[in-house]
């Protein structure tokens, strides 16, 4: 009954919505490709998609953050079109359903994410969002670098940062931070999704961070199958989601990553000058290989981190890291614990708990933002100033 | 009849090769996404498909490079399956139609072409393609930098090639060649499709290239919609087919991208030491942009061009540059004109024409290849050592 009354309501604003141009009085998102006409986004920050299935039955479009799912309504020409609720500002992940098939949005940049190449959409901020965006300022370079990992017997790409003043001081060497993407992501979310190179060129115009090189690989993780999917009947495709994310991550980090970057680029090779943080699962990566190696890293970030300490684990947690707080304080410079302020008080009790068992910390809390990438790029806009 | 003949068989084949397993009698593309099951291809080059669609009437694949379209067939657990005829060697986009809506197959990677993100196989070449994959020598790399081009008012990312030794001899400076890829592709295109980055290396490590900068930058083409879409009854979509495509790239090129890298570059910024090649409309683009300013390049390669000259247009074409053979050939220090041999007679015609009135140009032909990345991967590697 509820859901009849939702569709009827949503066919109501659908049909409203189509009687005026709804191409002119809402904005593109910035996340459709070239010339694309959807999605839009209107002043009340409800998304509205199209896709042409003329024959289909059933066309839904489903936003991950909230988990909600609004079904599409076909015009006469074989066009769907669909609108959500309000989104709330941010980076949102979506796809559409076919017929029960899951695929990406044809009109939307992909992202490599949750279910191999995702559609998103991006509810923009005001002017509060321009630290995120291209500026007049000298911009750095994303560089791919291609090496062979000993560790996993493969060449693998690896995406790197460089500062803008990077190849004009040849004689400089700089700091680094290794940053990691989320679980299903890859080496280039922090690019694509996070912006993270404009980001970093503006704190550094800005002289708010220092120069440094961010280090960017694939934490190796499987992919998650959409959960309404049966296993095949042949194939391992169910197995998958039975995998320890990542479990193959730390030796290619610590044994193949950081010899190639410190052989290839002008770092400083020692743990003062060395940064991990990581993001989601990405956080759980860094509190395991960076807490278990202070003698490599000297600056540690969680982002939303899964990487979570309750008080019967602190003197066990990563090979007992926590149980001496005068070396620990000693070792690490920067810890820095950062979550979205809807993502629940996870993050907030374990700096607390951290805190009062005098491990120094730094807690940060994104206003109003969830589990998703404005949490993420605000994180990093808290941290790198803090580093080396 | 023919149709249902052909879905007939189709059935039978399918269910002959389920009834045994073919994820272990065939082998994944290397287009699959990490840890997927599909795509895979068999012995003799046919291709399988799956894509979960539990309550579609009717799934489809379609090949774009032969045109045709094959029916999947789906199993009592909602997942359909499909197989091709044998398909030639090469990069091929594909993508599914889902009940009408033509969408990219969640198991592939998806490659900026055609219609936005569109799904690809590769049939593997034997040693043959060992050019094009990364061996155990030094790796260049591809920076994405950022930059504002004046031209197109708006923030642009331009890919660079720099070969593996540029780090290490920060005095030298290098020549460069302007790559483009082709219509409805980007910057990314001779990257990710083309492996252009693995071609250099290979070529480089080996001697039988010099070291070189190679650009890509986005040709603003506009994408080209699929034809059996209806126009919207509201937006712009249909307009695009009749656009200019890559109009805007001359000024782009010419007035930001190449200041932008002799500024950031080490480069020897003379026509001596510039190239520029591309391939299909890209080949067009730079027949257009390097035949009209051989003061500015003095190597051109088409690479499955559009750009074609008739007898009665020699005189005329690109401001009569080819009615002074000698001032032509002096200039020019190499005009390449590829093509694969399954494209038909246009550009050894055109070579023909040119050499019999007296314009040097090299013709090579691809043997076995249609207009896709096989042919252009081939042609880079023909061109890059005739440059410089």
């Amino acid at each position: 009954m509820k859901k009849t009354l939702l569709f009827l309501s949503l066919i109501m604003i659908v049909c409203a919505l189509y009687s005026q141009n709804i191409l002119e009085t809402t904005k593109l998102s910035e996340t459709a490709l070239f010339k694309r006409d959807f999605p839009h986004i209107d002043a009340q920050n409800r998304a509205y998609f199209s896709i042409y299935a003329p024959q289909a039955k059933k066309v839904e479009v489903t936003l991950y953050h909230v988990g909600k799912t609004y079904e599409m309504k076909k015009d006469e020409t074989g066009y769907w079109y669909g609108v959500t609720d309000p989104i709330v500002v941010g980076f949102h992940y979506y796809n559409f359903i076919i017929d029960g098939a899951e695929v990406a949005d044809p009109d939307s940049k992909t992202y490599n994410a949750l279910f191999g190449r995702t559609s998103a959409i991006e509810i923009p901020e005001g002017e509060e969002g321009n630290y995120y965006r291209p500026q007049n300022v000298p911009h750095g370079q994303v560089r791919s670098c291609y090496y062979y990992s000993k560790s996993n017997n493969e060449y693998r790409r690896c995406c790197v940062y460089t500062p803008a003043e990077y190849e004009s001081n040849p004689e400089k060497r700089y700091p680094v931070l290794y940053l990691q993407h989320g679980m299903s992501e890859d080496e280039t979310g922090w690019a694509e999704q996070g912006k993270m190179n404009f980001i970093m060129d503006n704190l550094i115009a800005s002289g708010s961070c220092k120069p440094m090189i961010v280090v960017m690989e694939s934490g190796d993780v499987a992919i998650m199958l959409s959960s309404n999917k049966p296993p095949r009947k042949e194939g391992k495709s169910e197995q998958l989601t039975r995998e320890m994310f990542g479990a193959t991550f730390e030796p290619v980090l610590l044994n193949d990553v950081i010899p190639m970057i410190d052989k290839t680029f002008r770092t400083i090779p020692d743990s003062e000058h060395r940064a991990m943080a990581g993001l989601s699962w990405g956080g759980r990566q860094t509190f395991q290989i960076a807490l278990t190696h202070l003698n490599l890293f000297s600056y540690i970030g969680s982002f939303s981190g899964a990487g979570r300490i309750s008080e019967n684990e602190l003197k066990t947690a990563y090979n007992g890291v926590f149980t001496d707080p005068g070396s620990f304080n000693k070792k690490v410079k920067v810890l820095f614990i950062g979550i979205g302020s809807e993502e629940g008080p996870g993050a907030k009790n374990m700096s607390d708990l951290l805190r009062q068992n005098g491990i120094n910390n730094i807690y940060f809390e994104s206003p109003g933002t969830a589990h998703e990438w404005l949490t993420w790029r605000r994180c990093l806009k808290e941290f790198a100033p803090k580093l080396f």
